[in-house]
């Protein structure tokens, strides 16, 4: 079995396949995780839903996001009654183009869907359309709740705040007051792949640093730090309390990583009225991470420029296909932009099947077992 | 003269005011510069509204998009006819809360803060509101303009393209494809200074590396690369074409930053059809800066929180308030936010005067004499 390594991305960390991984077919995998989450009580078209947002992250590569939160992040949201298999979005306000609604803990994977389908709904009305959503849980990889408006060619923006759960300190603070607070945006690119940035406004998310500490490998430098500023590498300090998350850009740059944070926090948090990180409250903390990802906030918006003018589809091929034309410093690594990788990715995976990590696949078959559903086969054995 | 530095953002980069300096009255300096845009033709309560934007530099330490520029870029751009000073925003599209709008090559030190108005217009009445622009030309401080939405207790977006200038290269690429596509997010805070980012998507702005060549300092490692990927201090050496400009998040981050950058070609060019960096044209370049920022595209966004709820100014008091109380790691560095220290030093030269390097106030007795003006006099002399 090839690894997927060739078509990762070379800059976002992804790190390569596990050695010991299997491929399972695309759709069965879809399948089995919409049963699963079916049998905790979601309705059939949501849990399709979320079945597909849940395996964007393994499908793209962004092995973080995907089926490895299913027993760590949402059955245990799911059965402790954290998430709300069944709430409906609830309208709270309706200006026409933006709208407010509660999500009433209903699982985020679907919720933030949902919202972009309003938005892109409204986007093609008003030119422009947001819903602000407050109420909501965990959505995975945003980028994939963006590329919803791409399939309607318009550019989808998504944005999420952690709820109150703190996790990174303010430059100087000795505090945790924000969470690593990601951001989408994704546009059209005509016959290229779309372009999706999906990102955290930390040097890297929760899941990276976690990921690398079940795997026993040591972090770069520049995504952690101590008390003092110093690099740290080892990912199992993170929650030992011996590190801290540093923000987008470095120790140069890291006033506007922590900007592009407060940014998510002011327009996924503060406009719906969701929990905020940075709250009174929030003063009581240790200085390591603190408090729960409850009433998480979402900016969820799409922008139609086909409601503006015409040509918008034939200049976004061109803009994207410049850069794939750019000659490159090195011949054998040609110019990409973010979400090429990750299209390539996905399309092979669904020829394929879509590779997990042996011991990811013990875990599936460990819910197949207790929910007395049947795991996706395996369609080919990695070394 | 007591030096600026002490309330400068630490992580921003700007450089203390140069030794030899002047401090000049603050209304006098706006006064004589409206009074300069108004010789070269621009109506009077648009060079009004052009000075506020550019003294805005100056008055919060953001030195390089300051009066620095008045005759390095507005008053050529003027003279060359490449700025038309009495162009109207013709409305190309209008779809309730977005609308499209031709600048037309009017200043863009004025048509982005009347974009913004309209903006937040719609914003009222829609919950959002967005002024799509093509045609524009330099905008000065990004967040300038956002502040205008903060006056109406509204979020404000603004990012602007560099048209056709191409400076920044994308990762592994030979050629500059982009601009460095500057963001801005302003929110109100209540009786806090207001959150302003206001921040370039590659590691510093260009004004940045000359105002550094000029005053013959090193830059910091992280703002400029060779060929090879290696940093680069010398300032001197990008418009040698020995360096070029790295991308936000430096080399681990880098793919973050080039899509932040992208996302404002994406927002700010492809939606209203302004002139693109990437594009055909620009695989001609030869490695270094090419092409004019001749056609910009800004996205101007405001989101107005009260349209959809109540009591989103007291939560934003709350959470930035939270985030000054987050106790410091170094009892003599309090936490700070971006915005804080630029407010505080406006307020500081409003009642002080604003500080230009002595070379800086030449030049403006320069453009006094050549258009038979009175510059402003000088309060208190530096050392």
């Amino acid at each position: 079995m090839n690894s997927p390594a060739p078509i990762a991305p070379p800059d976002r960390g992804a790190a390569p396949a596990d050695p010991a991984s299997v491929r399972v077919p695309h759709d069965g995998l879809l399948a089995f995780t919409a049963a699963v989450f079916a049998d905790r009580g979601l309705p059939p078209g949501r849990a399709g839903a979320a079945a597909r947002a849940l395996c964007h992250g393994d499908l793209t590569g962004l092995r973080t996001h995907g089926l490895a939160n299913l027993t760590r992040l949402y059955l245990p949201l799911l059965d402790e009654g954290r998430a709300d298999p069944r709430a409906e979005l609830r309208v709270l306000a309706d200006r026409g183009a933006a709208v407010l609604l509660d999500a009433g803990r209903a699982l985020g994977l679907w919720a933030a869907g949902a919202a972009m389908d309003l938005a892109a709904e409204r986007a093609a009305a008003y030119g422009i359309g947001l819903a602000a959503v407050r109420g909501g849980t965990h959505l995975g990889c945003a980028g994939h709740h963006a590329l919803r408006a791409v399939a309607r060619g318009m550019v989808g923006l998504v944005a999420s705040n952690c709820g109150r759960q703190r996790i990174a300190r303010p430059p100087g603070g000795a505090v945790a007051m924000l969470g690593t607070n990601p951001l989408s945006v994704a546009a059209p690119a005509g016959e290229n792949p779309p372009f999706v940035l999906d990102m955290s406004t930390t040097a890297a998310p929760t899941g990276r640093v976690r990921q690398a500490a079940r795997e026993g490998r040591a972090l770069p430098e520049g995504l952690l730090c101590d008390d003092r500023g110093a690099p740290v590498t080892d990912p199992a300090a993170f929650d030992a309390g011996r590190a801290h998350l540093m923000w987008l850009g470095g120790e140069a740059g890291r006033y506007k990583g922590y900007g592009l944070g407060l940014t998510v926090e002011v327009l996924a948090a503060l406009v719906p009225g969701a929990g905020l990180g940075p709250h009174p409250d929030a003063l009581a903390g240790d200085g390591g991470p603190h408090g729960r990802d409850d009433d998480i906030g979402y900016f969820v918006a799409a922008v139609d420029p086909g409601a503006l003018r015409e040509g918008a589809g034939a200049d976004a091929e061109g803009l994207f296909g410049a850069l794939l034309a750019c000659p490159p410093a090195d011949p054998a690594e040609p110019v990409r932009y973010p979400g090429w990788h990750e299209h390539h990715r996905a399309q092979e995976c669904r020829r394929r099947g879509v590779p997990l990590a042996a011991d990811l696949y013990d875990e599936l078959l460990g819910v197949a077992a207790r929910t007395g559903l049947t795991a996706p086969p395996v369609l080919e054995e990695g070394r």
